[in-house]
């Protein structure tokens, strides 16, 4: 399993870092994920600069892949060379966008007529590019995922999991980052949120 | 405002990074969030490597630091060079730790007889140290706060904030990485574990 993170300049840290770490509780060794950029290194919209660990060439390869978010959202989907080679594919990958992330699964003509989350700043530029935008953290159909705020960062990276390793692995995998004593609320919260579109 | 998050090899990702994000929600001239390294670049328990902001000669300057976690603490506390640099003073700093960061406080002689929050696989390490370990996700008393659970590393920024900035913005900065939809209940629980530790 190759999980690719794609992280762009001007990333947000929580909403590629959270699934990163998250998604990296799955201890087996044909799992692999990977933050994903078109540079060598890419800086977030707080300055810190990290350095990539697999290119964009990688997407197509993948078995899933998280689109990430940042403040440049809206000048990557300008860029046809970047949105060239986002060689994303529902019918055999996973894919999930955080945040303004969705706004590139929009533009790509990836979301068609189904409903999408995003945060509230990306929210109306979703909605110009024709797709609905729920008040909720976290939707999927099939095999594409939507979710808004950072915090639900948590949502799409256990989606994947339980969509792969089973509800359980997911479970686990929360349990590990959430607060102590608040474990079984963040868990039960989440899985509520994910359950219903898993299988 | 001089906040810098301590982060050596082998870090949590979500610890010094959740942080990160939420104190960067401060947008005033003088409000300065850094990761703050022992070396140039540090590489994260899951392999990302990201650059210093700083290094750990400017701990002694910082009105906050946030003692970040990671896989190689144990060794981290053994190292006497690195915490002779951790020039703390509760006197004249807020210190907050997430995680294993706790063992360094104790180890620091920080802590005293005041119990403290750590995550599940740190606490024996922190009782050892003669710490008391509470099944809680936040403690402060005075200027020293802990915290258990990566995710609870949201607590420990929004305490610095309300410490610095007040109640109401510290609520702002969380209001905006919760998940869209659950905003409110994110920032209620967040107030609920800070609120008694803030005058």
């Amino acid at each position: 399993m190759l999980i690719s993170i794609l992280t762009f300049q001007g990333f947000n840290e929580l909403d590629s870092l959270i699934a990163l770490g998250i998604l990296n509780r799955i201890k087996k060794p044909n799992w692999y994920v990977n933050i994903c950029c078109p540079e060598v290194s890419v800086t977030s919209m707080n300055g810190v600069t990290i350095m990539a660990q697999s290119r964009l060439e990688n997407i197509e390869k993948s078995d899933a892949v998280i689109v990430g978010s940042g403040i440049l959202t809206r000048d990557i989907v300008k860029n046809p060379e970047i949105m060239g080679m986002l060689k994303l594919d529902p019918a055999k990958q996973l894919i999930a966008a955080q945040c303004s992330g969705t706004l590139i699964l929009a533009k790509l003509g990836l979301l068609g007529n189904v409903p999408a989350c995003t945060d509230l700043t990306t929210k109306p530029w979703v909605q110009e590019a024709g797709i609905e935008v729920l008040n909720e953290p976290f939707f999927a159909e099939n095999n594409i995922a939507t979710a808004g705020g950072c915090f639900s960062s948590q949502y799409l990276s256990a989606w994947i999991i339980a969509k792969t390793e089973g509800v359980q692995a997911a479970s686990e995998a929360l349990h590990y980052v959430a607060p102590v004593g608040e474990k079984e609320e963040y868990v039960e919260r989440a899985m509520r949120n994910i359950k219903k579109y898993i299988f």
